[in-house]
């Protein structure tokens, strides 16, 4: 027998995502891209993290190199409380796990909560990577409404139809991949009605909050939940927060809030699954985050603000009449609707070929397959001049194969 | 309902490990201890690694902190191939997934193999890390012999009674953790044997490799087996291994070494549950250990080697007859059984109290909570004068609640 036919037979087996696979083919030279949701590296704090590494091995190098616990790096934990504190939840280092990015906790939390047959409701679209994470814990997924148009009691009798319950609601709550749109605070508070009724957890997903470009702070989930309850411990969100965006995603540290009982079986899953994130991308995480975040933050808001403009006025400019777009207030995307019966795929191909012009067809961010007119634009790695240009290319390639 | 109560009931909850809480207690000013199973931070390569991160920052940061592949960093797995030749498994970098430490590798083999009520084959006693990466795949544990004098049709038929099959068998080959033992070569050939015949994998754990004091290199399991089949993807050994002894446990780098099926898998998972691991992390240690990996295990084996002669001087010395220990040709540890009716957890509070002296009760090891007279010694922290001091206060306690 060959070993693949020892794998375990419980879970299905896990499949390519077949947009990570051409994700790879994209970035190659001679294209001009939208399609990675990747920040641009000339931003990173390379400086600033050059000197907290010397800094760290020079004075700290015996406990950066050591193992150390799972529930991470205390100071950073300390430093994080703080910034929670100032979006309006208090807490405490027992409150925090350090996870490696925040698709690590999406991974715990769905081992957390999901049996095979549990529904989770998600975004239609949503983070094509929450639903990687989920997968493996086959659940059965259901369209979240945001609205409080669609009544809990209809949720729970559907997911009763797959022998499960509605375990979680999962929502990336500002400027979401991938559709940049905010969930406003009716929507915050209609989701935690809806999960009060149907006694299920919330994941906010918190991973751009700190890229606002314009409009007014919403307040987050779990800042929304305390301020009814007044008990961190009597909350159902779960906030997933990440430096992958601000400071650097190849260092791998993201965090989790929620009330003790979830931190503690989710350190457990740490220690079993990788022991700890890494000792020294904490201490330099943390040296970096307390010397230079809101000020390397404000910077990001600066430069990409000015991007996200300047593909709001390229698309205003050369999109042609039947194509929508989102108005993102912060993050790295702009999400697009073709006329239906378009495909976003075929799109892709065309473009590609025709004007060497990528970007992320929609379907894959859509956990039943539909959304086959959409895609997704990135304004993060891109100047003024390359937006205008590709939003020129991309007009062209849609009036091209229009009927 | 409290958010406890939403947990997924697919799985027994997480249990805090008792020895990993009895751990934190352990290593407190004034307590000699022998029981932590770390590197000796002093011996890291600090001064390299400096160097290295600083070179990396001033040339490669725009690389080094930003995402990357799942596969890991393309030159680690290279040098990995480089070094997995030397040791008789030629092999290219596509069979090679970097993880984050040698524990990542065990979560996702276990999550890869095991469904409910399969079997894997352990060691009585095992790596105590490696039950806990493995217990949430539920499988039934049986105690693999390396003797060959059990039938493989004896496994077999066990397996069944659990409704599923012997998936693998998981083996720390070299000095392993916790009994500092050696399979030998005609161990390693009868398990080989063993899992032709049951159709299963093999998961050889070579995190002490390395680190040989004396005695012959023993071939490792999948070097045999390649030897046997003359093909890489026609092998079932899965190779597992880790900087964490040789070059530094808290940048959590790891690999794991088979045929390409089993690589294309755990991939997939990584891409599911971190992305991948730290960039930064992976850039170092290729760094370091391209420049640096020889004469640095040379040193480590000059001082870990004087530590091992002078534990088993110190035993030879201050034990009471009917102690028995292990004499460990390289490694960490040093494995000891009282006396049958004496229990380690009962010396520990004994030797703690009276002697501040700490140790590992052995019991954690076993799958099936046997070894209750069995205790493991670490030697990787202590100098000489230390542990003789220790073993001299060891054998006091030992006689003094010996009946």
């Amino acid at each position: 027998m060959s070993i693949e036919q020892i794998f375990a037979t419980r879970t299905e087996r896990m499949k390519a995502s077949e947009i990570r696979e051409l994700l790879k083919l994209l970035d190659k030279p001679g294209i001009l891209s939208f399609a990675g949701g990747i920040p641009d590296p000339a931003l990173f704090p390379s400086d600033a993290f050059a000197a907290a590494m010397a800094e760290i091995m020079k004075t700290g190098s015996d406990t950066a190199l050591q193992y150390s616990v799972s529930e991470g790096y205390l100071p950073l934990r300390e430093w994080i409380a703080g910034q929670m504190a100032d979006i309006g939840v208090p807490c405490t280092p027992d409150n925090i796990l350090i996870t490696s990015g925040s698709q690590q906790a999406l991974d715990y939390l769905g081992k957390l909560f999901l049996s095979p047959g549990d529904t989770a409701l998600v975004g239609w679209p949503t983070y094509m990577g929450a639903l990687g994470a989920f997968n493996p814990y086959e659940p059965r997924y259901d369209q979240l409404s945001v609205n409080g148009n669609r009544a809990a009691s209809d949720y729970a009798s559907e997911a009763e139809t797959t022998g499960g319950k509605v375990k979680f609601a999962y929502l990336s709550v500002d400027f979401a991949n991938p559709t940049g749109e905010t969930v406003d605070q009716r929507g915050r508070e209609a989701v935690l009605d809806m999960a009060e009724e149907l006694d299920c957890a919330v994941i906010e997903d918190a991973a751009y909050q700190a890229l606002r470009y314009d409009g007014e702070d919403v307040p987050s989930i779990l800042a929304l939940e305390l301020a009814r309850k007044g008990d961190l411990e009597a909350c159902r969100t779960i906030y997933s927060g990440s430096f992958s965006k601000t400071l650097s995603p190849g260092l791998r540290v993201g965090w989790v809030v929620a009330a003790k009982p979830v931190i503690s079986q989710l350190v457990l899953m740490k220690q079993a699954s990788d022991l700890h994130s890494a000792t020294f991308n904490q201490m330099a995480v943390h040296r970096v985050a307390d010397a230079h975040f809101d000020s390397h933050v404000s910077m990001l808001r600066t430069v990409y603000g000015r991007r996200r403009e300047a593909m709001l006025a390229a698309l205003e400019a050369h999109m042609p009449q039947g194509v929508q777009w989102t108005r993102p207030e912060g993050g790295m995307f702009v999400w697009m609707t073709l006329p239906a019966g378009m495909d976003g795929a075929d799109l892709l191909s065309y473009a590609l070929e025709t004007y060497k012009l990528a970007f992320v067809p929609g379907r894959a961010f859509f956990a039943d397959g539909s959304g086959g007119n959409t895609l997704r634009l990135s304004f993060s790695c891109a100047n003024e001049a390359m937006i205008d240009d590709g939003m020129a290319r991309l007009g062209a390639a849609i009036r091209e194969t229009m009927i």
